[in-house]
């Protein structure tokens, strides 16, 4: 069965305080190379059926209002990955 | 500055019950085409300088001890996405 990632990461313009707290660590760890971290959410849902147009609208239509909140997150990504991960 | 995307998911094998939430969610919203939901993390990190081989060595070694808990979690993913998003 195929697999949709959608990604999704806080506004550019929105503090982030989960990638704050881990460029803190990084800075601390001694990798201060590493100047900013942002933390966002990746979901890879499976579907019952072909990745097609319809399954693909339906999906972004759910991203935008179940999985992300838009008020400080964006979809930044909607991508088929074939049958990578299935349960084997 | 270039930007360096490590994402990470729940292991295959474990129970990951906030997808398990989101795909409940997504079938009483009538859409149970989509059969599973599994939910993980996406992190960008900025880098002061080049994303050449020393800092993809830096950030696997990274990904794999500060950004995920092996125990429960895969490194599913580390590329690098020139400057997008980055500050306008």
């Amino acid at each position: 069965m195929p697999t949709i990632v959608v990604e999704v990461m806080p506004k550019a313009e929105l503090l982030d305080p989960q990638g704050k707290a881990v460029a803190g660590a990084l800075g601390r760890l001694g990798k201060s190379q590493f100047t900013g971290v942002r933390v966002g959410k990746r979901f890879e849902i499976t579907i019952d059926g072909p990745a097609d147009a319809a399954a693909l609208a339906d999906i972004a239509q759910l991203a935008d209002t179940v999985l992300s909140n838009s008020v400080i997150e964006d979809v930044v990504g909607i991508h088929v990955v074939g049958t990578a991960e299935a349960v084997n």
